[in-house]
């Protein structure tokens, strides 16, 4: 099979949340969503990732999905969708499915469900098989505070020569890990830092971009880092994450997807509901707005710089 | 609605393997196990567990697989069937589909991908539903090994005094949180362990019986552990006991579901082929060769009694 | 070196207290302790271990506890005495001077704080050549809770045929693996369970006794339990067993050494003080209150028996 | 009491090896080691820590230590020493000698012995005691592979409000903990970060220096390393750390501190035996051999840069 080459992702693209009505699929919401992203500086979009509650949807929505996020993402957005299942024809059957409605990339996560026998061997299997028949390429998928399984840096490495294998999310937050990857793989295989909390050491250490939760409610903030970080203003950059942590940890750590679709709908944006058993964490919405309040252009952040930095302004 | 109410499960009661042929369902492979398990003491059957690779059928298969488990299983054996999924509606729609297959129960897997949000509240949420919901019985089912998560005794004794919530499948071997979820429900609710190398002390603390991986193997010798115990022989139960230890080990920690297909073959059973990325541990054939050769009748144990026990035979 | 052979070490052994006075030792509440623990049916002490606070003393208090632990304890009790040390020469160091003040045994942690160099051959070097060494009889001692380090029972097993080591206190309280253990060793290798709450599945599985930390507090509850269970009687063993387990585990899990000590002055023993940074935790005195007067004898206990068991009364 | 008020910890900092020749401490090479590394771009030295197998020394072998190195060490450099005990009366007495013998700060590790007990308030109150009574500034040690106990950003935060704690040495590489640690402390607060893999990230987010074990066998290049950081040469600075990874790896994750004792005999320092159960690996030679040579000023890194990164040199 001849292997499409793709300008390896960089840059930050959403998890993009799935919002429902009374637990249905909310497709126009989610449209909106995606049109108000449009005009941000984002690379992309992940749909049907975890925060888009990706393991409480049926084939059919996700193909619903799919063709929506197709629809409304603006030509110049990649567009990366998550199609891991735990048995290897399934990912493969969604794989299929994610090409035949135009995705750009797939996002494809470590099976976990028997986490004894999931060796590296059983993983290069399983991904290798996805990768040999998927039409589009493959992004590896590892988050152990969903799955309690690591994808290590020794495997990504072999799965990296696999010419259609051509970027990971790590979603870990280990930013050894991290830097060990990109050590170990091919200059031009995407290295994409999964935890908001770590964009900036992340880039330091080489990735190319992030996939991150915030964007879904701040998209510019994430954007501005980016930048502030590719123009080499690493001191301003630190400061940019500084005052993001505390809303990404309410977020990632407190409250998970119910907290960003609450904080998108706070921002403007239309989060709308989750699927039971997860809940909107309403009693939360005094904590968010102040999080939210404190990342408003006028307000004043906490501690600015670093005893060291050698940047203009620090002295 | 009005409550089924039938006998407490108790007993052994193997999660029957889903055998394949080239990662296609061999329905046939499945009845005929089935059938040769009809003839021994097993109380009943776990269709579509953990064991039974429920996570990598898709719905069309596992109706199959329910209507011929139906088919094939004895009149007298209690039919469970896995009906777990993430979202809580997920879970509703299968449970609907096990009771219009004719099971007696069904067997609720913890929700776990969102681990973090996965609080006391959001579980009892989740299993009230589905429990009010379910035309039969709902047995909860806790096995932290898969999901990384532990459904607390405190949790399991609220959920127990729903009128269609009638037992619990615990697979942490963890004796003292079985104590502890047997002090605290009541006495008609059924209690089983969900691991072969606890099976004896969980019926010394209270449980009613097993769910358990190895009669998928050896079945005479687990029913027959159960009947020394209910004789009060507590001494012959241990014996026996540590004599399946070390074939249950081999499954059960070092080998996985392949693991049970290959003993299940070696023993005249059809284990069949797993689903990638699981794999058949072909090299291991010697390892379960020399254990089967010990549980023969003719093998003498390692090392009987205690030094404690007062019963004939210990001096 | 010729071995002494002891009566393999049985029945219930509290790791005593060490009481101090404004975090000086209080020898005198010590030995009062002692003389009053001298009355019940317990098996002898283990001094020094955790619940000793052992960590927190240095070796000329160490010297002081282990005299005043063989003046007072009486002639038929055994005398225990924790002699681990990160280091072998540390802990061959105190295992002479226990032998010198007349322990019976020594109790020896494994060392632990460089975890990832504590390989078996590590351990059994290290286990090695304390036994080699000591001129009185060696018990091996887990404690994962407090060491984060499990001592395999394939370890345990190979230095069960070194002559001075004659057991182990396993405190995991993983009834699995304490099975594992009383299978691979010889037969009058003592195993003892460190965790008050499987005291009785233990005994069933094979262990030989408990040095569990409730007998501080009530120690004739414990004492009947291990009797029960040497006659026989399962059911009463385990109504006791459950009867006991809230107050162990608000012990154990909640307040550890400071609510031991809280309790012990509540039943008329000398707790006494800690050493900070442990503290004793006031606030919490009515729930051991609440909890030591359901074990009252004329209080009722909240389940008897179980479905299964066949012994008298149950039906 | 009035507080000294150095200037802050930061730069490279080894915490230096205790050599033994026969298990007996050699405090000529100790000596020999200071030496030759006041020569280097080190700013100081951590006696006594984690490395310096502070767990295996009696108070009588500390002080010997703490009188070498205060001998040893040239006048520019700080000498920070590490007196953390389990309880706080023995870290009170410990850091008192510290300071007699003449330490610029002392260096004070987490409690840890009984996890469950050690809560924030356990943790605030050690700290504060032992602040509050040591005639040095203070620095907090949270090590959490070898206590098993993580010291939290929060903690850390109200701890730093203590005129006499100065700083931090946090080694659980976690950048997004050290990040928020930086957040919440005073400007003047030292944060220093004790894993070698994550120097360069950690720099970038604000710490001020590193107590990092490959200083003691290559000082220069993490001299070289943080002197690129504070010019502001990131991309230089982030090849080194990607040069020096594989050697930490193999000295921290592999083989500890007898791997580090090998690795320095190789380069003509004298790391000399460990105290049993500790091992020396000689085995691993050859891998040491290997990675030492790859860190020669000739030999070729195995990637350079990263996509992003916009300095010359980079295209």
């Amino acid at each position: 099979m001849e292997r499409i080459k793709l300008a390896p992702v960089k840059g930050v693209l959403p998890p993009v949340v799935t919002p429902f009505k009374n637990e249905e699929l909310d497709l126009e919401a989610f449209e909106n969503n995606l049109k108000a992203l449009n005009r941000t500086g984002l690379s992309g979009y992940v749909v049907l990732g975890s925060t888009g509650e990706s393991v409480y949807l049926d084939e059919r929505e996700k193909e619903m999905v799919l063709a929506s996020a197709r629809e409304a993402a603006a030509p110049g957005k990649q567009l990366v969708m998550g199609t891991g299942q735990e048995s290897t024809r399934a990912a493969i059957h969604l794989t299929r499915l994610a090409a035949k409605h135009g995705a750009d990339f797939v996002l494809v996560v470590t099976p976990a469900y028997f986490k004894g026998q999931m060796t590296a061997d059983a993983l290069m299997t399983h991904f290798t098989r996805v990768a040999d028949d998927s039409p589009i390429p493959v992004l590896l998928y590892n988050v152990p505070q969903f799955t309690a399984l690591n994808l290590l840096p020794e495997v990504v490495a072999q799965l990296a020569q696999h010419p259609n294998i051509q970027g990971i999310k790590d979603s870990t937050g280990d930013i050894a890990q991290l830097t060990e990857i990109i050590r170990m793989v091919p200059r031009e295989f995407a290295v994409l830092v999964g935890s908001d909390t770590v964009f900036y050491p992340a880039l330091c250490v080489g990735a190319t971009g992030g996939v991150l939760a915030t964007p879904n409610v701040i998209p510019d903030l994430l954007v501005e880092l980016f930048n502030l970080f590719l123009e080499g203003k690493h001191l301003e950059a630190l400061n940019l994450q500084r005052r993001i942590n505390p809303l990404a940890s309410l977020v990632l750590k407190d409250y998970g997807v119910g907290g960003i679709k609450l904080a998108m709908d706070m921002m403007g944006f239309q989060g709308g509901g989750v699927r039971s058993p997860l809940t909107i964490p309403h009693g939360a919405r005094g904590r968010f707005s102040a999080e939210l309040a404190k990342l408003r252009p006028e307000s004043q952040p906490q501690r600015e710089g670093t005893p060291l930095f050698k940047e203009p302004g620090n002295e």
